[in-house]
């Protein structure tokens, strides 16, 4: 039996990034969202919705670039605290002490501590509700050494990124693995 | 010290989703999406990819609504199943044994034996390179009483939703609970 819960957006999972992004002066920012996800394969794309009020989105119009990056479970504190103050009012890596690096192919920074970034340069932006929907076109991503697995890619289970659960409003980590993609479902006819 | 990987979608996390259509004759499918997230809050919004060859796409032009089903750990094979075949060639419904049920607000069916989903109007769609960018306006929201916890909310634990690996084409399973949002981060000053 199911429970109705009405219009809301209660889904799981959603993800913990960080978008990082240049103020007209050149003083780095960073901001916490969930309402994202990837959009696109080829470009690849990324879709992040951010509100007006927010100082991220004048430094997306401004900058017309983003970085997106992916903090451990050992970041919660930081991932946390990027989405509770404005850019507007402190020097977030000033008092997190996380270190802002220019990007090598979009004019954002990116956050040196955290293992996973994606480099993005604006594709375009729609109005969504009270949001404002940005696309982001990877121009690179980059991952930290220590998080590469045998395979050559970075390793969820190095990584460690962060998931919200909307309404429920907590930070939980990855489990187990489940399965091989594209291979699992195999066995059934 | 990073390496970096060139323009791809390799992001963590990324949801595994199903998304629940009819086609023109009322047939029910059910497709496997990753590129997706929550876009908008008011309106409550969820963005989803996709290709415009997968049957999917032309079931959500005609029928102007889709589902957002979310599997629990324990169905990872239907998931990946209703990823691998195309609902052109097979009724997905049939040959998994799931039940598809007509949703209360919109013309879409959902999957009983999933333990979220989501009702959604179409509220607009976009190209982005290969894919279509659709966006659905969430109308109802449901969750089968038992993953429901003590705070009268779905219970991610319980929900246990799967996630996808881009690249590492890996599922992995929810894992432990790092902290309360807007509430861990406020010990930075």
């Amino acid at each position: 039996m199911k429970k109705s819960f009405g219009a809301k957006t209660l889904i799981y999972p959603t993800p913990v990034w960080i978008i990082g992004t240049y103020d007209k002066s050149g003083k780095p920012n960073a901001m916490t969202i969930a309402w994202g996800g990837v959009c696109s394969s080829q470009p690849p794309c990324v879709a992040v919705s951010i509100r007006s009020a927010a100082y991220t989105h004048g430094n997306i119009m401004e900058r017309k670039a983003f970085t997106v990056n992916v903090p451990s479970a050992s970041h919660v504190k930081f991932a946390d605290y990027f989405g509770l103050v404005s850019g507007r009012a402190v020097d977030k890596f000033s008092t997190t002490g996380c270190t802002a690096v220019r990007s090598d192919k979009v004019d954002a920074p990116y956050i040196q501590e955290f293992p996973l970034i994606l480099e993005c340069k604006l594709h375009n932006s729609s109005e969504i509700g009270i949001h404002t929907h940005f696309i982001g076109e990877i121009l690179d991503v980059k991952a930290e050494e220590s998080v590469i697995g045998k395979d050559g890619l970075p390793d969820i289970l190095k990584v460690m990124p962060i998931l919200f659960g909307p309404e429920i409003q907590s930070y939980f980590g990855v489990g187990q693995y489940l399965g091989k993609a594209f291979s699992v479902g195999k066995r059934i006819k």
